[in-house]
C-alpha cells in the first residue's frame, strides 16, 4: 500500500503526443500521477489533465521520470536536452532496432542519465489495461525504482534484463512475425478476391486455421532450441510442393508474388543444402 | 438412421497410400466402409483392414466412389484409368491449383465421370475427427450423393459450390496465409536466436500476440469487402517505419531478409501510389 501511495505521488513527463504518447500520458494521469507533457507541434494535449510545458527542457525538468515516445531514435535524440536530463531516468519507447537502443544507452550513461529502453506491444486503446504488453530492458535497479509508476501503462510489464537492446530485440522478432503474417493474411484476401471468394468466407476458415498456430509455434521453438529439425509433421520437400501450388494460383491471376516467392527461395536453399527431408524449423539454421 | 446404414454399406476405393491416403483409407474402414486400396509402390497398406488391388483399374472397378490422394494432379492423371472410371465418382484430394482442378473437371465430364475436387486442411492424425477441415467443390447433386460416405473423413466438411476450382482456391488462399505466416514465425526465431533470446521466451510472447489475430483478420476482411481502407488502426506510413526497424535489426546480423523486404516493397508501392495514410488492407487493392 505504501508503495502505491509513493508511486501515485511520482511526477511523470511524457515527450511526444502522437496517438501512443497521448495514450501513455492519459494512462499516467488516470493513475493520478501529476503529468507534464510536451509535443513539438503544440495543441496535441486535448483531453489530457496534464501540465503543458513550453519546451522539452522545461518538461524534462518537471519530473524524475521522463518517457519519450516519438517516431524513431533520431527524433528522440534531437529533442532530448542533455543538461536537463542529467540525474533523471529516461524511458525511451520510440521505435528502433536493438543496436540503436544500445547506442542510446551508451550515450545516456556518458551523460549521467539512467536509461531504460521500452517497447509497447498494444494498440493505443489497450494502454493501461491487461491486453497491453510492455517490455523494458536496462539496469534492473533503475527498473525497480520506477516499476510501480510504469505499471500505470499496463500490469503486463516485462523486464527482460540489463542489456538495453533486449527489449528492441524482442520487439523486432515479434514484429517480424506479425508483419510477415499480416502480409500473408492480406495476400490470402487478395488471392481469394481474384478467385471470387468473399473475404468474410475465407476469414472464417482463416480464423479456424489460427487454432493450429500455438502448437506450431511450440513445435518450431522446440526444434530451434534443440537444433534438431525432424520432418515428421511435414518435410521441406512437401512444403516446397505446396508453395508451388500456391504460387501457381497466384501467377494465374498476375498477382504480386514477391513475399511467398522469397519464402520459397529460402526453402529451396535448405533443400539444395541437403535438408529436404527435414522440417520447417531447419530454416532457422540456414 | 437409414442413411447411415446405406452409407455404411458403400464401398470406397482409395488410390495413393502416402501418409494422407493411408489416413483416409483408415478413416473409411473405421466407419465400416468396405475399402479397396492401391498404391504404385506395393506394401504401403500395413495396418489397413482393406482389400489391396493389383492395379489402379482393378481398384477403381471395385467401388462407385474413388478417392485419389497423390502428390499432384499430373500424378493423379497418370494413374486414372478412364474406362474403369466411367460412370463412377472421382474425388481428387491431390494438391493443385484452381486451374488444374477446373481442367481435371473438364476432362472428367468429357469421360462421363462425376467429379469432385477436394481439399483437406488437417494433419493425418486429425482425419476423421472434429479438427479436420474438408472442402469440396463440384456438382451439388454429386456431393449430396456421397456426403454421408465422405463424412467418415470428418464432420467438418464444406461444399463450396459447383465451380470445381473453388476448393483449390480456398486452399491456395488459406495456405498462402499459413506458409507466409510460418515464414514469419521461423524468421522471428532466427532473429531472436541471433539476439541470444531463447526460442521458448519469444514463443510465449508470440502466442500471446496471436490473440490479436482474429480481430485483425476480421478488420481486414471488412476493409477488403468494403473496398475502404481507413488507417485508424495504423497507417501504411507507420507500418513502413516499423518494417524498416525490423529490417535494420535483421541486417545487423546479416540474416536473410528476403521475405520481409518483399513485404516492405509492397507497402512502398502503396505509399508511392498515394495511399500512405490508408490502412494495411489497401495492399489487397494494389
Amino acid at each position: 500500500m505504501s508503495r502505491f501511495s509513493l508511486a501515485a505521488m511520482t511526477t511523470v513527463t511524457v515527450l511526444g503526443l502522437g496517438p501512443m504518447g497521448h495514450a501513455l500520458a492519459a494512462a499516467f494521469t488516470a493513475a493520478h500521477h501529476p503529468t507534464t507533457v510536451w509535443n513539438r507541434t503544440p495543441g496535441k494535449e486535448n483531453g489530457l489533465d496534464a501540465t503543458v510545458a513550453a519546451t522539452a527542457a522545461e518538461a524534462i525538468a518537471a519530473s524524475p521520470l521522463v518517457v519519450v515516445c516519438v517516431r524513431d531514435y533520431a527524433v528522440a535524440q534531437s529533442i532530448l536536452d542533455t543538461d536537463a536530463l542529467e540525474g533523471r531516468t529516461l524511458v525511451n519507447v520510440s521505435g528502433g532496432s536493438p543496436s540503436q537502443a544500445r547506442a542510446m544507452a551508451t550515450w545516456a550513461a556518458a551523460q549521467g542519465i539512467d536509461y531504460l529502453d521500452g517497447v509497447i506491444v498494444a494498440t493505443t486503446e489497450a494502454i493501461g489495461g491487461p491486453e497491453a504488453a510492455l517490455f523494458y530492458s536496462g539496469p534492473a535497479d533503475v527498473y525497480e525504482t520506477h516499476r510501480a509508476t510504469l505499471s500505470a501503462l499496463g500490469e503486463n510489464a516485462n523486464h527482460l534484463g540489463d542489456d538495453p537492446g533486449r527489449a528492441a530485440a524482442f520487439d523486432a522478432s515479434l514484429q517480424d512475425m506479425l508483419w510477415t503474417s499480416m502480409s500473408g493474411v492480406i495476400h490470402m484476401f487478395t488471392l481469394a478476391k481474384a478467385e471470387n471468394v468473399p473475404a468474410a468466407d475465407i476469414a472464417g476458415h482463416a480464423k479456424a486455421m489460427l487454432g493450429f498456430f500455438p502448437d506450431m509455434i511450440d513445435l518450431l521453438a522446440d526444434q530451434v532450441a534443440a537444433e534438431h529439425y525432424p520432418g515428421d509433421a511435414g518435410t521441406l520437400e512437401a512444403t516446397a510442393a505446396t508453395m508451388d501450388h500456391i504460387l501457381s494460383a497466384i501467377r494465374a491471376h498476375d498477382l504480386d508474388n514477391g513475399v511467398l516467392a522469397a519464402a520459397r527461395t529460402q526453402v529451396q536453399q535448405a533443400i539444395d543444402a541437403g535438408h529436404g527431408a527435414d522440417g520447417f524449423g531447419r530454416l532457422a539454421a540456414l
